[in-house]
């Protein structure tokens, strides 16, 4: 639920009087994103989102962002085109923050994913791949493998009571990745948070991906072990290999993954349900009471984490 | 912030295919409300509310507030419309709960009202109250005087400490509206929540009123000193008597208030006064810590009942 900045008429009006998009009708805080200020603007030339960039996001990666999906709406991705100002730039200021506005995108986020969205997802995750080879600006995965450690020093420290098996198994993938970690797979620029509330459907076929703001560069196949993660779980935890397969084959058929990338899947899948886990945890014993923030529970990524651990090959996601 | 339930895409689709409006395009929670949950609908043939009725929403009252809007919109009144159904009701069922889908109002609610605000305000809340006189349905106010002690009652049985100062000025008011509540001013259905995030303006005209859901049958000036209350004070709870005669103005200029009305204007806007300062310490008091609704300080609502305390007569509104 984001609406953490309200702006009034007399800020909205002076800042789209930068752009070229007509004069404003009305602005709706909406209650989706978790880290920005997000409004639907509508203007006499139609809908856009507004965006208010909170603390949490580094105004020094804004420009990676912006470019990022600059880049891709001009590929052939149907996510968001920034709206560039008649001064040239995307990036402005509102209320104090940075601030940008993006074009609006039609389609609803899936509420219950069954295959077919799942093997949209892998083929739109590969296209998105393959688009951003061209793309030539580069920004570090500030949640990858060496950070992990140290977030969950940090949980520890919380006060919160972590359950004593918890901890064994977190400590065993930690082990697990701090000293196995693959090294050498294809790389690029990953979406890095393509869960379902970020991609959009009409009439069945996919319709944009949205929220480009954990963007970085890492291994294409940690892109797609997120999405298995976040795809192909049933609501028990139980992984769903048909749902699995068909990501794979959407996946695959626009980008052959390579022999080490289809090798290092399980490694890669259990990386990326401990990075979830632990962002999830790290929020869940620092969050305060009281906060407006909802809390996800960890819970559902220790399951999915175990899930991991017991694979051994990509045949056991279905590839 | 008020999206309570969500609702999965399959569900929209059914829900709007017993109605008009064409095929749904997105649909996106909206942060705005505190009772309901609320989505921007957007559909094949333009934007809509499409509200889900929470459990705070008695679901008997439905046929009156939805009675109303479509009253007041066939009356002049920039209102929502709601939506007729197919079969003829405007009144459905979605996720369990009722929901209704109303029409899109442009405008957006000041942030900083001024005077001009407040004119168009009274000039608005009196055009309402003369086109309701046709209206032929009836609701009891739920939260008038009688309702006041028990609902103090209510606050002192909550863990929270109240300051003792509070106590003699609360007590001191219900001592008054208890035993000098006037009698037979013109009654007739009032908003009875018109705040400024339930006003929008374009262009600096009032473009619509928005939020039926406290409406009910009581005396007409009530719902102007819930005004006055609303709109006429400034940040450091002092009242503004240039926006107090202007709303008085505005309000006078449609209907002029009778002198029974202008004589009872210290008592019923003491009465406002307390009515929602109660409303808000009983949520202070009450709403759990962690949960998402946010909390107003009920601290506004004792400096503005202190200030009706000292108020002798309508001039001393601006009349």
């Amino acid at each position: 639920m984001a609406v953490y900045t309200d702006i009034t008429e007399d800020e909205v009006r002076t800042y789209i009087a930068q752009y070229d998009i007509g004069d404003v009708l009305s602005y709706k805080g909406i209650a989706e994103g978790v880290e920005n200020s997000n409004f639907l603007l509508h203007t006499t030339q139609g809908q856009f989102i507004l965006t208010l960039y909170e603390k949490r996001v580094n105004a020094d990666d804004l420009p990676f962002f912006l470019g990022l999906m600059d880049h891709l709406s001009r590929h052939g991705i149907s996510c968001p085109l920034p709206v560039t100002m008649r001064n040239g730039r995307q990036l402005g200021a509102l209320a104090g923050r940075p601030a940008a506005i993006i074009t609006f995108l039609e389609g609803m986020w899936p509420r219950r994913a069954d295959a077919h969205h799942c093997e949209a997802v892998g083929r739109a995750l590969a296209r998105m791949h393959q688009a951003t080879t061209s793309f030539d600006m580069n920004r570090a995965n500030g949640l990858g493998p060496a950070e992990w450690r140290p977030l969950w020093t940090d949980c520890l420290k919380g006060d919160e009571p972590l359950d004593a098996s918890w901890k064994v198994d977190i400590e065993a993938t930690l082990a697990v990745t701090d000293t196995q970690w693959p090294a050498g797979l294809p790389e690029g620029v990953i979406h890095a948070d393509m869960f379902p509330d970020n991609v959009f459907f009409l009439d069945g076929d996919l319709s944009g991906i949205i929220d480009y703001y954990f963007a970085c560069t890492d291994f294409l196949a940690y892109d797609l072990a997120i999405c298995l993660n976040a795809w192909c779980f049933e609501r028990d935890h139980a992984f769903n290999l048909t749902k699995g397969a068909a990501m794979l084959r959407g996946y695959q058929s626009v980008r052959p993954l390579e022999k080490a990338e289809l090798d290092a899947l399980p490694i890669l899948a259990r990386g990326a349900s401990v990075r979830f886990l632990l962002t999830r945890l790290f929020d869940w014993v620092n969050t305060p009471e009281g906060s407006m923030v909802v809390k996800k529970d960890p819970t559902e990524y220790i399951r999915k984490m175990q899930f991991h651990a017991r694979t051994t090959d990509a045949a056991d996601y279905g590839a």
